[in-house]
């Protein structure tokens, strides 16, 4: 594996495991007041958008990165919505 | 352009420009209280990562996109530290 895709591996673990500790806050303090529902609804569709891309376009690690974020996204949307 | 470029470029347009509506409410009332600090410090790093990446890989789209994502996701960081 060359450097250049190392770095994109990483850079692709960050961008989807760094919901993971929003979500987590976001289920336990259910405080949702400083979250912008504009910005959960249009990068949810933007993840399920990449979830599709990447399943038509036959790239595993797309789809894969996307689903787990698509899940974090949608989650927090839903308490976005919920206790607003 | 195929059907499948197209969703790939929406889905580029909507996880890039979902972080504008999150950085404009979060300069207006300073409220960050339902964000999550370790989320927005490892994402600036990822998308500064997918930026490396897109210059290195010679691929203007994903360096283009993750630009724009980084200035964002880095102005709510700024705020967060400083606001919380």
């Amino acid at each position: 594996m060359s450097y250049i895709e190392i770095i994109g591996f990483l850079a692709a673990f960050c961008t989807t495991i760094s919901f993971l500790p929003q979500a987590v806050k976001t289920i336990r303090t259910k405080n949702t007041t400083g979250i912008s529902l504009s910005m959960y609804v249009v990068f949810t569709v933007g993840t399920f958008l990449w979830l599709l891309y990447g399943i038509m376009y036959h790239s595993a690690p797309v789809a894969a990165a996307n689903l787990v974020t698509f899940i974090f996204a949608g989650t927090i949307l839903i308490y976005k919505i919920r206790y607003k």
